[in-house]
């Protein structure tokens, strides 16, 4: 049926190129705010939890687990090292901190679509991670065209800056070799900037050395944001801290992140929690500028709440959106971009539970003044998922958040209006309308604002129904930006070898 | 199907009250904000938009539409009347509005339920005037059977304070009596708080004399809370304004609401809408007081923005969050209880757009300091229907609102919870959360949390039809609160009376 609309349709370039004239292909610079952050946390509250958590590091310490070199490093730098916990003098962590940047840029294949990270400003990339994709067809494995498919949606997201990483876990690749699949999907089918493997310090060693063959040299320059979870609580494994190790030593980014459901890997109370959220990013910033000072890093917290009954995790919960408020303090009061927010959902479907939790944690994390979200758009069922319609669905309220941010405008030229109009008229026509009319309000692009009578005509669909259609458009009009063929042959040689001189695995 | 259930379970009391033990029947407190606002406008935007407002009113006026009584109150007052339009010197408005109070109480029936409507308070009421339902059977004209529905399932929604008013229109009803019909529906199906008639002076006098029944004496304590709408741009027409001279002079509380799509009725930008908001409800607050000074009184603005391509009213957007934003800036600077947001969506069902739009508004409404907020519950399809299901969907939402509003309190014991756990330990088996699990997170009464399996295999239901379960439920288990059996009388003779004087008529 699909197959069939594209044979009508010609299916050539210049019928690809007509169709993409009625979508929006263009990408949206990043959201930079001229709005305020909501400041959830007073100054007592604030500094209480930053005391507690110097505490935490003096006191209680971290484990930093099958890692020698790291106690080595935190031991010369001060810190009381027993067994594999290190203990941090109060204001040791903060002081390290100190080197890392405020503020840094990502590079992307396309000049245009490189990203400041930090600041007042909010770069937004897809979901990260899920074993598994829903489409109308229902809930499957992910496989490697899944990947692309998704790298293709996000290309043609108007409202999304950045591809991400592991948009799904591509699980008919074995382990050892999909990082260089996703590496080249997202180095050719987008020209967005994306991220790098962390599941091995060889892997990342792979992306590194990846990135430097694609933008010719990296020269310092950081090409990777890289999505370093810390076992929560307080543990620091051998594994991510090897990717970090990787990265900063290679000037590319990492996202310290706690990985927290509250109440089962930090205290069930939201000070509690971000408490323990401070306290572990604070040892792993620190450990990052121990590796190499000055390493671009983010203050991540990934972070939600638990349904007691259930076990399961919850989202778009009021607790997250506290946690996000206060994390976002935190991390400002460090002078460190913060990673935080997504689409986070626990539905199953992308039905209206989806929806309001995933409203509830965009806007709160626009407040909240993070600077990089990941999984902004596409995450379903508690992140188990990544859901195509859910993607362009999430993706189009995205654009909300860009003219949210853009703050309220004085208009001088209000008097006339009113003047003009006067009591009783209507604005329709008034040159102050005609003036502004196109760009004064956001509009969705997936919606339907059609009136009732032909909503009903036309089939009378749901918001899933609009998006299952708009995924169809959206990749029926990709065409992939274009790229040097020498690049291209290289990156393919590289990743050719790679896979010869890997082994078939899959851990 | 649902007559042979109620059946099969019996039907008596002791099984109803069985059935409601599972089922949460409790009315919450009202919201009172332990967190800030937040303060979308600087100082300069705030000032700019207040003097502008000054403008207007002075220099363009506001219409007075048949009301030579209004006009000679204005006349005495100060203002420049020169045929239907009024005029006021700069500062006038708000002097006259300095006598309106910052805070009221609206009492309710059962005296635990009474609100108190202005400073921290956010006090919640359901969807108000749609002429359509919908529920699975799909969408039709709304009865006096769906009104006594809505008010009984808000009669057991935890997080609505307020039984609202208009909660759908009966279409069956003559207009001329169907408010006599919707005041005993909310007097006796609930014992919440509810709103009085506006569409002729004459019915407001009677939802006045019905309250005075019900209270036994009305006492001067405000026992209505009424929506009257400005008639955008800058008009006050006879009917609302009659209803309000009534409200006003009974002690009753009036929302003085400018009725506002941005760009039809109002200045197509977000600041010039506030100027034209403002000076809108200064005019009619100020109107409020000159019939009455000190008559209850709240700064209303039910503002949204507009598709410029199809001319709907469009919801949960960006400039509509904006506008919420700034004029609760402008009512806190009045002094004034703020009435604003609601469950606002364009969607035609209870789906994800549906979702998505509410939650942006409610969120929205949260932060911007609203005090009432009607609408809150069962708005579907730009208010030309209220729906069941998105009702019971919007209802439980309120909780998470009431949560987010506590606050975040610092916790003392945090640190031995840290201690006791560990780096790599876990928190469920820990004292501090085993001390706090219950009440530590909110969790939805509607959603599913349980896994993917136990899902499907329970027929994988999206949240609309786990939403029209809830109906039932609810709906099953309803008992109306106990009332004396004098004042039932009296009001059946009161509306009686009242039916024989009253035509049929439909307008």
């Amino acid at each position: 049926m699909a197959e069939q609309a594209r044979r009508r349709r010609g299916g050539g370039g210049a019928a690809r190129r007509a169709e993409r004239g009625t979508l929006n292909i263009e990408t949206a610079g990043v959201i930079t705010r001229a709005i305020p952050d909501f400041e959830l946390l007073d100054e007592e509250a604030l500094s209480t939890i930053e005391e507690q958590a110097e505490t935490v590091l003096a006191e209680i310490g971290v484990a930093f687990v099958e890692n020698p070199a790291a106690l080595a490093l935190w031991r010369e730098a001060g810190a009381e090292v027993e067994g594999e916990i290190v203990r941090l003098p109060r204001g040791l962590a903060r002081t390290l901190c100190a080197t890392a940047p405020s503020s840094f840029t990502q590079i992307a294949r396309n000049p245009a679509k490189s990203v400041e990270i930090g600041g007042r400003n909010l770069v937004l990339a897809p979901v990260y991670g899920p074993p598994f994709v829903r489409d109308e067809g229902g809930r499957r494995y992910a496989t490697m065209g899944d990947f692309e498919t998704f790298v293709k949606l996000g290309h043609m997201s108007k409202w999304l800056h950045h591809s991400g990483g592991t948009v799904c876990e591509p699980t008919d690749i074995p382990v050892s070799k999909r990082h260089l699949d996703m590496l080249m999907a997202h180095a050719t089918l987008t020209d967005k900037p994306f991220m790098g493997s962390v599941t091995e310090p060889s892997r990342a060693a792979d992306s590194v050395a990846f990135a430097d063959i694609l933008f010719g040299g990296l020269d310092g320059r950081c090409a990777l944001t890289n999505l370093v979870n810390i076992n929560s609580p307080l543990t620091f494994d051998a594994t991510m801290m090897g990717a970090l190790e990787v990265y900063a030593k290679a000037g590319q980014a990492c996202i310290v992140s706690p990985f927290i459901v509250g109440g089962a890997m930090a205290p069930v109370t939201v000070a509690g929690t971000l408490v323990q959220v401070l306290a572990e990013v604070m040892a792993g910033v620190a450990y990052s500028q121990l590796v190499r000072p000055g390493a671009p890093v983010i203050f991540g917290a990934f972070v939600t709440s638990i349904d007691m009954g259930s076990g399961a995790p919850t989202f778009g919960t009021p607790e997250a959106a506290q946690i996000t408020y206060g994390a976002g303090q935190l991390a400002r009061r460090m002078g460190l971009p913060y990673r935080s927010g997504g689409s986070f959902c626990g539905s199953k479907l992308p039905d209206a539970q989806a929806a309001y939790e995933t409203a509830n944690t965009l806007n709160g994390a626009l407040l909240a003044g993070v600077n990089f979200m990941l999984h902004a758009c596409g995450w379903l069922e508690g992140g188990l998922v990544a859901d195509f319609e859910k993607f362009v669905m999430d993706a189009d309220q995205l654009g909300a958040l860009h003219k949210m941010a853009r703050g309220v405008v004085a208009d001088a030229e209000v008097l006339d209006a009113i003047r003009e109009v006067g009591p009783g008229g209507h604005y329709l026509g008034a040159a102050h309308t005609q003036a502004r009319f196109k760009d004064a309000f956001w509009r969705s692009e997936l919606f339907d604002y059609k009136p009732y009578e032909t909503w009903a005509e036309e089939g009378g669909r749901d918001t899933r129904a609009l998006a299952s259609a708009r995924v169809k458009k959206l990749l029926a009009a990709y065409e992939p930006p274009a790229m040097d063929p020498a690049v291209r042959e290289a990156l393919d040689a590289y990743v050719a070898t790679r896979k010869e001189e890997l082994p078939d695995s899959m851990i």
